[in-house]
């Protein structure tokens, strides 16, 4: 993703508000309210240009979407896709850390959070930035519902083999696993920027359901 | 594996009762004191040809291999490969079935269980006999010492998702997943007949490592 500088995405993100919430810490334990209904909130951590969040919106109106993302510059391509789409009423975007999660829900506040493509941190020094590290699962575990599930999707075979064993050890159970995800591509499968990329190349993409303790 | 009748087998197995033991049940709670030692015992189900067993047994003479077999047609390949390889007197063969471990071995009898390019049975209907199975996890459980681990490789995509999904949700931790193999191979890799068959069509190996509940 190149970051040119655009030093027009403030004041764009700040036009905006009903769908880019740019201080999201605001609405903690408010977010059924925001949506206007109790249906199930899906957050995706690590947006990018928002293909993936605005399709799944668009095709599953019961459930409402929000997709987090911490760089201006990427955000404002999601929120020019949001703006296309009419502003879905069930989608919300974020200009934020993932690593904030905490501050922006409350406990057990959301249903199911979505990983796609995450940025991959192959050097082990870097391990801690990773979104499937378990200081995050930690943060995933709090804001999710009891026994709430994490989907994630990637072409990167380190990440996805380092996510099973840190998944697994922090004791959340695996529901799913595709390691060829587009052999047999599930009906619902809506792509992310990144797999269009990388299975046009040729490049299995790896896929996981996993769920936290139902406790 | 063709299964040609070799109507000889039984004699020959017959003849080599030092290293190939045709009534395992007998040594039940008496593989320590068979092997004179009181060394871990590492077991492999579904041995097939014997080579990666005999090769484990030569490189780690401080480690009990035991290879079982079901099949008289494929034992007496891996009974000829041990001969060949002067029956290396910490290895021994069964002629037996998987399902029959609890009557081979005491509770906590063996260290370590290995699974190679075992059977990928894809019919859902057959299930069941897949060595990763919830049923053979439980077999698997009961001989293995607390905390005991499962190595399994396979070049199988659907047996190797299942696998994952089926240990987890036995209980079991995933302590390390390759989804490639021979890209990094370990240097103590030993190769299977069916791994140098499949990886020469450039298929991928994946392996996997899970351990039982340490109670
Ligand atoms: C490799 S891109 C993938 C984008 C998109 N999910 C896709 O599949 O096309 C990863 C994205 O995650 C964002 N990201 C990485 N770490 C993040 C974090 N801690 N919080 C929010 N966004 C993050 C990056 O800025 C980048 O836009
Ligand atoms: C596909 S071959 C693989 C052989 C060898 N492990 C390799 O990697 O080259 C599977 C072998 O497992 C044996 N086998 C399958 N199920 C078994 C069971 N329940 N008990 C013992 N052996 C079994 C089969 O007879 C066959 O020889």
């Amino acid at each position: 993703m190149r970051l040119r500088n655009k030093p027009w995405a403030k004041d764009f993100m700040e036009e905006h508000p009903d769908i880019l919430v740019l201080e999201p810490e605001q609405v903690k334990e408010g977010w059924h309210q925001l949506f206007g209904n109790n249906n199930p909130i899906h957050v995706e951590v690590g947006t990018g240009k928002g293909q993936f969040v605005i399709g799944m919106a668009k095709a599953n109106p019961d459930v409402n979407y929000i997709g987090i993302e911490h760089f201006d510059n990427v955000m404002v391509s999601a929120l020019e896709k949001a703006i296309e789409a009419d502003k879905p009423s069930n989608l919300r975007l974020l200009r934020a850390n993932g690593n904030k999660l905490v501050d922006i829900f409350e406990k057990g506040e959301i249903d199911r959070l979505y990983l796609n493509f995450s940025d991959p941190w192959p050097k082990t020094r870097h391990a801690k930035r990773r979104l499937t590290h378990e200081s995050f699962l930690n943060l995933y575990e709090t804001v999710l519902i009891p026994g709430g599930e994490v989907h994630f999707k990637t072409d990167n075979r380190l990440l996805f083999e380092y996510s099973l064993v840190s998944m697994s050890d922090y004791g959340m159970k695996l529901r799913y696993v595709s390691l060829d995800l587009h052999v047999e591509m599930p009906e619902d499968n809506i792509m992310t920027e990144y797999e269009e990329k990388f299975s046009a190349k040729g490049q299995p993409i790896y896929r996981l359901e996993s769920q936290f303790d139902n406790r």
